[in-house]
């Protein structure tokens, strides 16, 4: 049994405690939290809920750490920090910064002996193996990738911090025609604006400026200033109902050429329920092949890049058969 | 520049051609093949076409091997040799056979301190991927995989080897209905008639019985006995206008739950304009990752799933961008 733990326990670290769940070669072992331990109730009977100024001392109860924080403040600390004790894997998704953080978590986890994959979920993840595998089958040719319709926490939490706004979540959804266009072997340019949308669903303080609310939100820049947006204006009832869920989902799209008139198209596509469930649903696995990779000797930081997809799946897997 | 040989010179050796062509760190230095070179001109200026039976004397001047062979009678027996000599690798696709065809090559490559990666394709290849990557995923859910609209060949032979028959292409045709309820998270069981058709192109003999050649195709045993079958007789002239390229495609999918209600939904797809360009070009992007497995010192046979994809693409694309 291969012994879990999760580092921060929002969303993604619950979506994680379920997955472990559907694998029978692992156990979850501990949850590590920055929050009182005694106000978290986990899913999973008889595991210990620890402060994570304690995770030291776990060292020898945990083979792999799952660290379950936000990648803007939280992983670019914690994920190094865990690497100096633990076999790591995390999901940091700030495209931009991977590789400092890339070197931060390598250089403690060669001092360690351990080994850690940072970037691990779908995008990215299974969208940049998407990508990998596209463009090297097909050198010339042009990726897009499309997300949703799905909940963007970054944009849902962008629209919150207008006064006024109570509560808010913003669906990102791919231009379907745009889609088409691609999945058609069309080539095009696309700006922002022709590939996604973006559908606000806003509840506001009683005797808001609903008008002043939707200008501030279809303005922002570097969020929906580049969208065709639309601002829906719902009850508190409306939005626990109707928009509870975090689903998720989109394509990578490859369209290649062999020839002048040889064209061919890859496409993956993802159509989730959860996204918090199906990303930590990938750490598990991933966890699996970064525990593998310190028994075979392999220490220091990867990225899903580096991983044989062999490492993948449980010992009870005949993996020729899948082939 | 790394120096590759095509041996066999059929469709997919000639899709193989083209795809060096298209990669700039890879260039074609010979050709090895059964039949008399003299009869044979590439596309590509300045290159030897060379007896198979002489493919050993050429060891210094290539460094991988792409075996272009069939998989029926001519794979099982040159893979295992040439890499008495070479790097090499295939596109084995005798599914139920694959284990066998891995030991004889691992066998002769561990003892000439080369490197081979066998049954490379799209399936198997690309589609074997598809199936792990989703499998280890989602541990509890269904694979589905469909296959076209495209040319098989085997079908296709097998209706050409009926008395009377002069010429045959057959379409394999996923069912669209079958295709929909999966990919709206359907897990049904499906019979092999439930998930395709099968569409015949027939050119037959001057004063052939029409009527048993279609009762003979379809209820062939193992070919099309299983599926419903249509049989559309035509003209030579036809044939050649309508049905000369070799298109296919086809989609995994597979459904999985991390909850009761909670469905996941992940696919990938291709539609190919030539079946073989594009498996050519599955096998070079390969050959690069074989190459550089040999250069790393990782001698003997490994599969698909046992390659980083980060082996995959050529030096000057930065890996790390297309995370």
């Amino acid at each position: 049994m291969i012994k879990i733990g999760i580092a921060g326990y929002g969303n993604l670290g619950k979506g994680v405690e379920k997955a472990i769940e559907l694998n029978s070669d692992m156990k979850l072992s501990a949850v590590f939290t920055r929050r009182n331990p005694k106000t978290i109730s986990l899913k999973t009977d008889g595991v210990n809920v620890i402060s994570f100024d304690r995770i030291a001392d776990y060292k020898d109860e945990v083979d792999v750490i799952i660290n379950c924080g936000g990648s803007a403040c939280d992983l670019p600390l914690t994920t190094p920090k865990i690497a100096e004790y633990f076999n790591v894997i995390d999901s940091f998704d700030t495209h931009a910064k991977i590789e400092e953080h890339f070197q931060a978590v390598d250089e403690n986890a060669k001092l360690s002996g351990k080994s850690a994959i940072i970037s691990v979920g779908w995008d990215p993840g299974l969208f940049s193996l998407a990508r990998i595998y596209s463009q090297a089958v097909l050198s010339i040719g042009n990726t897009y990738t499309f997300w949703g319709r799905g909940v963007s926490q970054g944009h849902s939490d962008a629209v919150r911090r207008i006064d006024g706004v109570l509560d808010a979540r913003q669906y990102t959804v791919p231009v379907m025609s745009a889609v088409e266009k691609v999945q058609n072997g069309d080539n095009a340019d696309f700006s922002a604006r022709e590939m996604h949308t973006r559908e606000c669903y806003v509840v506001v303080e009683n005797g808001a400026n609903k008008k002043e609310i939707e200008r501030k939100i279809k303005t922002m820049p570097d969020y929906f200033a580049d969208n065709d947006t639309t601002v829906n204006f719902i009850s508190e009832e409306e939005m626990k109902h109707s928009h509870s869920g975090l689903p998720h989902g989109g394509k990578v799209i490859r369209n290649g050429k062999t020839d002048e008139n040889i064209n061919h198209t890859v496409e993956f596509s993802l159509k989730l329920d959860s996204n918090p469930e199906f990303t930590g649903s990938v750490l598990v696995a991933f966890a699996r092949a970064v525990y593998r990779l310190n028994e075979k000797g392999e220490t220091g930081c990867k990225t899903i890049l580096d991983i044989p997809p062999s490492l993948l799946l449980p010992n009870e897997v005949d993996n020729i058969k899948l082939i």
